[in-house]
């Protein structure tokens, strides 16, 4: 193919897990060209030192991250950079008129003081509530075209799709939420940590934050996006002694009770068209083995009739693919015209 | 020391994980002797060839299950089968005398109803009711003397203990209540399978039985036992990639609000005087690998202010010591009326 | 693309480890259309029920294992069935004209007696020898055009590239050999068993077969193929606590000591033309993390001067792919002519 | 217990995997009493904090690792501390008159010049040799009374009790060895560390330190006191995803051929009265899954007659056990002369 008929890419953040990830699926795409690695850490030094596992597939020095060079070779920036870092390199690059999606969480929160109670002060306040955020499953319209996307977090986004065609359809009371969330341990990052050993969790389960992750406002905001409406969450997260995947388990009290039966269409009405969102039968629940490595998220749904009609909505993900950097790379095909699944049709690996 | 100074003891299910780890404690409690090791598969074969771990501290043939043997060389008799086999022992060995401490959920359930809708056809119908539900912390007084135990299941353990102060003190809506527990793959038995080779699980976490397990109505017994008040309880197991441990994590609306130091000191105060339960305090969390090995469990308790006061109790037990075999040891101490730790004084392993 | 420019392919076996990544493969391979899904259990069901990871990708029932449907629309078949089984059909097929690719053990041997030694009576013997053992780096030029294939065994792919070069230099004694391999569970194949439960398997390492494993003289054979001449191999594997992969080590004694940097450049001139082997420099060693999901095999070499010279070999290769899979598939590529790559130019998925 | 009976000891480094360790096994132990919990870091804060799985049975907070106050107030002190570290501790301690009992590797090889060519310059280099290495199996008559113990490695340990019998017998050539081993995750201690992340090693295995891992020159040392004479050995140390145990596959060459039987027999003998060594019958093999939390080795060998009688000896330990603070309470027992099972009669932890 003639790459000068490719779109170039920059990933800044080259050799985090998302980053990395996203290197996997953009080397694969077919209508991008990778331009430039930009590694915080690491500059100077071959990817494949870092990254070995993408050795002879994506080749080149890792960067520093520079906008101004990023903005010389990419139309397409995206950042895989911990919060605060992005906002610093996000500036320069919508200046010289880069496209920006942002893997961070600087930018998905819309309300400045949300923001400030949960993350502390911005980087860059001026562009708070600039960026669309970019889960195109609730968010397709707004993503066409735009030229700075949020891209969402890991259990927004399990959590806010298991949980979207209730909210839409106003069948719960979307301000009495429990979101259970189950993790493995590269959400937690690259970064050197004796909490993460595998020594300490290798056989282990824990909650952490409880009442107080900072995905918490975001699950409200994107479920407030589909509803209209106010939404509260208790959200509890876990780490889980796994690699890659989260399975969400929420819980919601019906507005009017429902069968099980009404549930799963509503769902299976609701998610009809969308190419990544896979609706179980009521025979199944969905299981991270079964998306891993893979951009689909996988839901399922449960009316609990001893408890008052209780619904119970799973799902899982891939935390770096439809968690984080498959979903950009789908964002990034929604708003540039390409056809949404391009170079993200690859299927889940099991076992 | 004087061996006839110990009570003699059998197990029934010695090659399955239950009955290994009865005798992994009993081997080394200094009160009693294994003079019986019953297995429904493997008998005839030397016990190491079907739980290596025990060589040359349990040493001796596997035998078949079988009542008369049994009650002439022991004075207590573990059953860790399965549910139905345990029923078809526990009735010769009680009418021989000898005490039984039932690890299986045939004895459980007090209501005929109740189990006959989850479990089926019951095979001692005459004898439901008839046991001591022997979770110590909720039931010690009876325990106490008492020759017919049916030791608590894994969950309901849990799940109880995490949030019996708050129904104790009616603190909290006992019907409606959430129990979103996190299971280690051992507790599934050590039955051949494909859903729990480690090839299918070792990289996966999935819900099961989601709004039937036969926890569920166990649950809301114990619980109902602790409030003297009818509980209803939404519960979701979810099968995590290790081989020991649950985390529970349950979600109570509040009667009154209450404010966390009020709620942690109701837990302290609570538990103040339990040997294997550990209340942490507001700046830790419960993680499987701090109680693996051990009879302890651990508690903590949040309040969600944010979402008008919601508690959250999680708890994290080794579930095939506190949640099975080192729980019914506990069970037999109180009742034989030896000290209630003997035996049971070993430290977790972690990690 | 026009599906009739496509060769039409067959799996049997569909249900196991192997078949479901051929059609995870084969799905996404652009010149190739899946046209008969069989396998010996689960015939009728959808093939979601048993391969949930391929729902929406790869559509249609499971069905029966039967030759004639086979030959009707297929012109490949991949045989992913039990020894034994797949002889049993490849018969019928060859003589119906299809292409042959078996990933059993059941042709890989081409002395009768050998396999009858470590397999026992063969179910086709007149066949015996007939196809051509499809490992690529070492018989190219054998497999294009051949119409009958045998797929290699996982430790021996692993076992023979990471020696070949030595082998084929004549630079050790390839009568005195050791291999030392390490593999993840989905290698013992997703049968039910109570031995790889993860509860079982999910804390252990353990050696098994030692001495006594069939892929011995596969291994043997393989090199005698390389060299010319008999190698003789003690082969040790091992189960480790993972889905996937293996890892091998192998010792070997040079005929003539060799220098680190010697032995550095034979591998580098060896493969330098192998689209899938990756010989890794001196400063870094294979890792399954690092070829996961992938056709990759990666593979570094050691000399331990303090012990005469020995020399250490290891390779690192996902059991599934490089080992089974992705391997038939790169044979299929070469045999019909298609580019060897076409298909298999996934990234490995690290972490 | 009239704790003044009791001896006093001293653990150095309690926030470490092996500190941990040495604290779970002596809390229990009934003849010493934990009368300082020294840690490099953490010092001043609460013991729990750092290891809270020994909340409630090991209470106190962490001290400053100080000579003099653990001279004070022990009879015996456990160094477990990083290399270094070690040395300049066990100096003033030793000029006060306490034992000890050190647990890294600085005063293990008994040769000042192999010292300086594996770790460089000592700290304490006077002292070089002047420690019992104390392996119980290999040294038990050299370690009763003394004063100053330098305890074994973790992969030492397993190597050299695999291959002890066959070397004391000279049957084979102990200057042609081959030590292949497995560690889980613990052996590489509780540092922060990238590489030891759950998420970069939970689905891996590799092999690190190919021919210069520091332990090779201990492995040697130790096979050469058994037999009295020269060893060298190839040691491959590979890590695989689990938290403890370590599996050691070695391969010797007979001097003269002998049969399995001849084999077996000779390590029954060899290790008849040994306490904590079970020789495996010939239809066994060892698991680290049967000795998890325990002081046992469990070990095996085999004759590979194809391969000219080349034998193959597997051990497995738990590495924190019988590859570090169990040995050391072993050899403490001895020292002291205690009962050599005082303290350390736990059974492993199946599953």
């Amino acid at each position: 193919m003639n790459t000068t008929d490719r779109i170039g890419v920059a990933i800044a953040g080259i050799t985090g897990y998302t980053g990395i990830e996203l290197a996997r699926i953009l080397s694969r795409h077919p209508r991008v060209e990778l331009r430039f690695l930009g590694g915080r850490s690491r500059a100077g030094e071959p990817l494949e030192a870092g990254a070995p596992s993408l050795s002879r597939l994506v080749t080149g020095e890792v960067e520093a991250v520079d906008a101004e060079r990023i903005a010389a070779r990419a139309d397409v920036a995206f950042l895989a950079l911990p919060h605060g870092a992005a906002a610093e390199v996000a500036v320069p690059l919508l200046e010289r008129g880069t496209m920006v999606i942002d893997l961070s969480a600087d930018f998905r929160l819309r309300d400045p003081e949300i923001h400030r109670a949960w993350y502390g002060e911005h980087k860059a306040p001026a562009l708070i509530g600039t960026a669309i955020y970019a889960m195109p499953e609730i968010a397709r319209a707004q993503i066409r075209g735009a030229r700075f996307l949020a891209s969402p977090g890991c259990y927004p986004t399990a959590a806010t799709l298991s949980l979207a065609p209730l909210v839409a359809a106003g069948w719960i009371d979307a301000t009495d939420l429990i979101v259970d969330s189950k993790s493995g341990a590269s959400g937690a990052g690259r970064g050197a940590s004796v909490a993460n050993l595998l020594a300490e969790t290798g056989e282990a389960i824990h909650a952490y934050n409880v009442t107080r992750h900072r995905h918490t406002p975001e699950i409200e905001m994107a479920l407030g996006m589909v509803g209209g409406c106010e939404a509260r969450v208790t959200f509890t997260p876990h780490l889980v002694p796994m690699s890659r995947g989260i399975l969400s388990t929420a819980y919601a009290r019906p507005r009017v009770p429902r069968s099980a039966a009404e549930v799963q269409e509503l769902y299976e009405r609701h998610y009809r068209d969308e190419p990544f969102v896979r609706v179980l039968p009521q025979d199944r629940l969905p299981d991270t083995a079964h998306v891993r490595g893979s951009n689909f998220i996988d839901i399922a749904v449960r009316v609990d009739q001893r408890a008052g009609g209780r619904i119970i909505a799973l799902a899982a993900i891939d935390n770096l693919v439809k968690g984080a950097s498959g979903q950009a790379v789908q964002a990034m095909n929604i708003a540039l015209g390409f056809a949404e699944t391009c170079g993200l049709d690859f299927a889940p690996m099991f076992p």
